[in-house]
């Protein structure tokens, strides 16, 4: 099953909050638009906006409202891409020249900067406060993320701690506001929302983990980039941990790699094979399995709409995903 | 008149700000706060707080309510600097070391985007949606302007139209909506937040038309950085704008200069003198006084406070600063 065969009911509306995130990224300014209309294009799964709407289900869903949340929560998130692409000099992302090679770091910069602001602005038209909160309090625990990742870029002293707490902040506080906001926004009950506000977090735990599985097994092509790209990076993520704890020798690879940061030589496709050869994959594939076991459960007391199968759905399509 | 004793009653006030801002930065991570202490020391005149707390005289003044429409006017201000810093490649900001030159621009980046959001989490403490309205319109703003920056330089077809346009979003709409928010948040009467936030506008306008004439007139100590520093890194601003009309050979000569973007030897200092021969400094003084006269006109149909008085006391300071 794909993934947008799962939300299929809601197509016509993700198409108005595709429409709505080009209208207000277009409307004003030539430049803004030249630099994000190329995100626009190079697609994504617009899965923040998915969360929102499903979650929104379980209210008074009225679209005229949701999107108030909806567009935001795609706005930050592209925002965050933007702002990455300033970072990690990443050049490809999702196969497609980033922002950042084509227009230079200082309008990507501004683009995301304007995006964020853009995003509250947004929001305000829901004319409620709370979700404000909400939303700048995701928006800080995002940001001290990325801080916690460039700290711990080619930190070899790390731990399972560090790891889960920084793709918390990371990935999984935004999808589960996205849940949280859609239940608030359309007047849920607080049951409801907090049952839908968990089950974003261990969705967006075992998203970010599966994504780190895959830097490792996908192929160049699945990833849009080389395999072991993040640990090439500097990136420690949940496999290389599990496998550094399982293979001495490996372990002292890894960490005189990450010591010299990558100024040495370094043999990537063999430590992948070497990290494979530990079960660290495995190992990892089972703790993304516990969290969406979680999200799973947080479901459970939820009414049994279609909303409800799609989230269902989406848990397993996570688990499952090969890229 | 210092600038600070204008406000002198506001003092303990103004420390509060102070504090809250360090807490909010200081509470959270080490390495933002090892970054942003670093453009806390260097100090800044915290001129939106203060256009926040006189504005906020008009109403029912309580500076727990205030605090939170000051402190996220000085986050967003300190951010767009943060940012500003990773844009202009500034190697000095006030004659301090920027963050861009003790950290590198990655963790300059995060920090601003630490900031902004900060700025609107904290907003949010005052449960007013008006408030993230208001807010987040001006950051919108803020960000085109920087784009329109960037855009317009070494842009030797500018006219004054686009100057004036760039300087209210970069600079006048932000002390605009300080005065605006610190009426608001007080509950001071519609008329009064009107008038109060036209004159944050003029006296915005004139503010950043007097830093743009500073760049020329004033020494290289008092700036922190060589005269003529706008007109090296490309920046057309009214002394330029006005010039380059009154003298044909100038004109020209500065467009060579911005055509080819610096690449061909400029005699700066004599550009300068140049500059300053046309009387288009006098001329532009002008043009920031007739601003001034605007901002104190506005101030009129308000009651005779203190506050009232400091304003206008403000207003004089900008016109004469000489740094």
């Amino acid at each position: 099953m794909k993934l947008t065969e799962i939300y299929w009911h809601l197509r016509p509306d993700i198409i108005k909050i595709e429409k709505e995130i080009e209208q207000n990224i277009d409307a004003q300014h030539q430049v803004l638009q030249q630099a994000s209309s190329h995100l626009l294009k190079a697609g994504g799964k617009r899965i923040r906006p998915v969360f929102v709407l499903l979650a929104a289900q379980f209210g008074d869903y009225n679209i005229e409202k949701v999107k108030h949340v909806a567009v935001p929560l795609e706005l930050i998130h592209m925002a965050s891409l933007v702002h990455d692409d300033v970072i990690d000099n990443a050049e490809l992302r999702r196969g497609k020249k980033t922002i950042k090679s084509k227009w230079d770091n200082r309008i990507a910069m501004y683009t995301g900067d304007y995006m964020f602001a853009k995003a509250i602005e947004i929001a305000t038209l829901s004319n409620r406060p709370d979700l404000h909160k909400y939303l700048s309090e995701a928006m800080v625990e995002m940001c001290i993320g990325e801080v916690e990742q460039i700290r711990d870029q080619y930190n070899w002293q790390q731990n399972l701690r560090i790891y889960f707490r920084r793709i918390k902040r990371k990935t999984a506080l935004l999808i589960s506001v996205s849940c949280q906001l859609g239940a608030i926004v359309a007047d849920a009950s607080p049951l409801h929302q907090l049952q839908l506000k968990k089950y974003g977090y261990y969705v967006g735990m075992a998203f970010q983990i599966t994504d780190d599985i895959l830097d490792f097994v996908g192929t160049e092509k699945e990833l849009g980039k080389p395999a072991g790209s993040d640990l090439a990076q500097g990136n420690v993520t949940l496999p290389v941990l599990l496998a550094m704890e399982k293979n001495s020798e490996l372990n002292e690879r890894i960490i005189t790699y990450l010591k010299t940061e990558s100024r040495i030589p370094f043999d990537m496709k063999a430590t992948i094979e070497d990290i494979k050869a530990t079960g660290a994959i495995q190992e990892a594939k089972k703790v993304a399995d516990k969290y969406i076991n979680k999200a799973l459960l947080a479901l459970e007391p939820l009414p049994e709409l279609r909303a409800k199968a799609a989230l269902q759905q989406i848990a397993d399509y996570i688990s499952e995903r090969k890229f």
